[in-house]
């Protein structure tokens, strides 16, 4: 299958952030070519504007199912009375039609990469990799049983997980310690030898809310990175999810250390965390940012261009300074700081990476006038719904808004009956 | 033309915020009837999420010229190198031209009245009756020249200005006395007699920025909105836009007047402002509060959903609590909050209310499954985007995302000219 995107402006986010006026070819699952290009295609698209795939870099896929079930409370009694016993109900009839939703959502507005964490993680990981989405799928670790399984089997079960799911081709196989307050020492430990074992990437939540902050502290004697840290899994192969809370120590910290922070604004500004993830403090350390969605029940949406928008206009606020977390800046998050940090050959347009690419209708109402600053446009300006074409490693997965092969239809039926199984 | 919207869920923005299962009526300009109907229509719909058009409270139409020219700027460098030399270039075509494309847009993500304020505004006027889109016209008064006129034709014009639109069925003329840094206390004296003169709508920005209010505090000896007390502008025919740094006693000041504020989440944010409109303080005073999206050069959209969602997401993280700003506020904010105050028979959908209407797509991606919870749906998981009709007047103005009898790219071959002349 050979892909021909022309006459496009391209947004290519290599190293110089070039944005090339001109054609694409795409050929298999690579990037051929781009330029001037009278090459003939099976595929022909025409007059975009063309960028990499987003990466979302936190997110639990099945929560879709509980989207706008319990908005505007108070965190505890979110959890306690919304989330988690409808959560206690969760079936693998759940998760798969949870999971084809967000595989749905994510697409339909450009992102090509998800990074999840979330029980039956194995059902997620089947879902995603029919659908041709690139998953880096985190097993659950946790110190109690979970919907899935007992407690005690969670570890062993992990590494069956990572053994069937090393070296497959959409899906890399993570190991996702859910948070200090939730896992020992023990389970900490445990994680570690794993990704040493198996050299695999570990995704946590770290600080997200100040309590975490003090209760792990006042239970370990340690703030959550510091904990992180004691126990071998800060290192460059570590996704932090949120960091809200920390300090400018942790920030060297995890610089130092190689680990990737996934920021997730819109779902901190709507539970209320009150924290701001130091970006301008991580930028200056050199540090990998990235961004996350965090899961739909928190969101409410699973769209990472709104997810640009919040991230860059919450600090420019909050520091009283519209210069900081440009545009540019907060692409790069979405697109290049993942990629590099995930080792993808993705994230940017050029000859050779991987065709995880994304069409905006560049005659979209909100994209007028075409100013020359195109990445302005892409990050205040655009909606995930101007993504009017999805290429997922070379497979056209959405044209003109339209799913190919897939029937939307039915996956909403499995989702009303989930929703309706899972909430009374 | 009668239309009937049939099998839907009907958000009516009612005093009891009644969510009604059925169909929609609606004859001439108005809403007949909400129920099962069994009435032929020329024109039928089905099978949608209906709710009010949105309200903006505050914009600048023709900015949706500068779009993303000048992003991450500091605000000074942003106004003196960008914005006032791109807009000391203004001419009619140019308004024209940009006038058309924000009611493009506004339209397109759901609105169906808006409050602006700008030069040349007899243009934007014309235009916006054209389109169809209801419009509260302001007629910037100020003490310096502006690209339209000079400093001393001000007044008489917008007297004229006043004359000429009064009555009509569209638009409603508006004073709009700049602000109190911008606007002497003659000017001040001379919009208040106007006011009077014409029981006309005052639209003036209030406390935007901390500079703002300290430049007038040390001017004038008080802070902007005790000047505009001062000048007898304080009243329940003015809107306030920002209010981001007005003090509990200026609540209090504010509601007692019975003045609406017009909060700006999205453009504050961008521009750094740092300042939070008081909204639960707001709503303890019984304070009218409805919401805006400010000019397209701050925002970089003039999407009311993301409004909303920015809106409500802000005040929850700043205050550290997620019950506040609730979704049904949000969305009174953006609707039946503003509709009250303008004494606009709209902004509910009730039989006799004028058919200011949109629908949104209910088998968009991002709104399943659908929780009864739809109000939670509208603010937190829509996108303007998912808006597929639109109806003002009770006439359609864009069906199944397409505008009828508006030719799109001759207004984008407009557009792109006026760019071309303002900005080199």
């Amino acid at each position: 299958m050979s892909i021909l995107i022309k006459n496009s402006k391209i947004v290519t986010q290599n190293k110089n952030r070039e944005v090339v006026e001109g054609d694409l070819y795409i050929e298999g699952q690579e990037i051929i070519e781009i330029g001037r290009i009278s090459t003939e295609a099976d595929f022909v698209i025409r007059d975009k504007i063309v960028m990499p795939g987003l990466i979302n870099m936190h997110t639990h896929l099945p929560m879709v199912l509980l989207r706008g079930y319990g908005d505007d409370l108070p965190l505890e009694e979110w959890l306690t009375n919304r989330i988690w016993p409808a959560e206690a109900k969760l079936k693998k009839s759940h998760i798969s039609a949870g999971t084809k939703l967000a595989l749905l959502e994510m697409s339909a507005t450009g992102t090509t990469t998800c990074n999840d964490m979330y029980f039956f993680e194995d059902v997620i990981a089947n879902e995603a990799k029919k659908f041709g989405m690139r998953c880096y799928a985190g097993f659950s670790l946790l110190d109690f049983d979970t919907p899935e399984m007992k407690k005690e089997e969670l570890l062993p079960e992990c590494e069956k997980f990572i053994r069937r799911w090393k070296g497959d081709e959409f899906i890399t196989p993570v190991i996702a310690p859910h948070a200090t307050y939730t896992c020992s020492p023990e389970t900490l430990d445990k994680a570690r030898e794993l990704q040493k074992k198996y050299d695999a990437f570990v995704h946590i939540h770290c600080s997200e809310t100040r309590k975490e902050v003090y209760d792990v502290l006042e239970k370990y004697g340690k703030r959550p990175p510091e904990q992180i840290k004691e126990y071998g899994l800060l290192n460059k192969k570590t996704i932090l999810a949120h960091c809200g809370w920390i300090t400018k120590q942790e920030v060297k910290e995890i610089a130092l250390a190689g680990a990737c922070v996934a920021h997730n604004p819109v779902s901190n500004m709507k539970l209320a965390t009150g924290g701001y993830t130091p970006l301008p403090e991580l930028f200056d350390a050199d540090a990998c940012v990235s961004l996350g969605t965090d899961g739909a029940a928190s969101n409410n949406k699973l769209d990472m261009f709104e997810t640009m928008k919040f991230a860059a206009l919450i600090h420019k606020h909050h520091r009283w300074n519209p210069s900081i977390v440009t545009a540019q800046e907060t692409l790069d998050m979405a697109t290049i700081n993942a990629a590099k940090f995930l080792g993808l050959n993705a994230g940017s347009i050029e000859e050779g990476k991987k065709a995880d690419v994304i069409t905006l209708d560049a005659r979209a109402v909100n994209l007028m006038p075409s100013h020359n600053n195109i990445i302005s446009h892409i990050v205040y300006a655009a909606s995930g719904f101007n993504v009017d074409n999805v290429i997922i490693n070379g497979k056209v997965i959405m044209n003109d808004r339209k799913f190919i092969g897939i029937d939307v239809e039915n996956v909403y039926k499995e989702v009303e009956k989930a929703k309706n199984e899972l909430i009374d």
